[in-house]
């Protein structure tokens, strides 16, 4: 297996406008996208930076872990996410190696993409998200909007 | 401001060997330079991840920041570090704002880079560093090793 880029950092926030608001004027960070995901209990807003993206995340409900994460630690990083070509064949390579996931399959993630976790204990107390973006297709150092600008051929 | 990248993701941890064994043996990751910073009391290693880096950082004496962070906290993650192009005009412009950074000027960082902390309650609760890569010269997203490869023109 072999790390392809830092996706993102995802950062547990209380409000997710008012950190929108705080790295656009801080950062000149711009909104890359935005999605709520039902099943996770998360609202959250991709912010581009150059090829990578800071990923601000905000509780939809009460019993959701990142709202768990909150009441715990306060505001601050909850995650971070590399980016792999192959999520299926990085899976059952760590499987094979013994480490543990948080769960049975790479699953659907957010803006399309495949993702798994790893529990934290296997992964020095962090939080690691791994991602296969179907748009990079080998293509890991591009910024976001490059693909218009630079068609495939 | 603007960030270019993320530049690197600093973790803190007990033995810095057996941290680079573990990054290598679960992401294949590569050791890209090691440096021991004595004013800031640590021994780290930075792991090629695209064009960004893990940065392993351990303390080399009991009152060091990160022996600090340590005790209080264990293992992970301790900063997060961001590209910028020009450290001096970016630190100017976020005093300008009234944002509070942990020195009064920007100060040699490892590898050669110029670097500056912001306040974590100025930074919704994370550790910041902003860093200028002398070797970049406006292009953030080549990967370690890259300028041997295509030198510039
Ligand atoms: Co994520
Ligand atoms: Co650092």
């Amino acid at each position: 297996m072999k790390l392809q880029r830092i996706d993102h950092v995802g950062y547990a926030v209380e409000d997710l406008e008012a950190a929108i608001a705080f790295h656009e004027r801080l950062y000149g960070a711009e909104v890359a996208h935005r999605e709520t995901i039902e099943t996770d209990g998360v609202a959250e807003a991709l912010l581009a930076i150059g090829p990578s993206f800071i990923q601000l995340l905000t509780p939809t409900r009460d019993d959701s872990p990142v709202a768990k994460f909150l009441e715990r630690n306060g505001e601050g990083v909850h995650h971070i996410g590399y980016g792999v070509a192959d999520i299926e064949a990085t899976f059952k390579e760590l499987q094979d190696i013994g480490v543990r996931l948080v769960e049975d399959h790479p699953r659907p993630g957010s803006r399309g993409c495949t993702v798994a976790f790893l529990h934290p204990k296997h992964a020095m107390g962090v939080l690691v998200e791994l991602v296969e973006d179907p748009t990079l297709e080998g293509r890991p150092y591009d910024p976001p909007g490059a693909a218009s600008a630079h068609p495939r051929t």
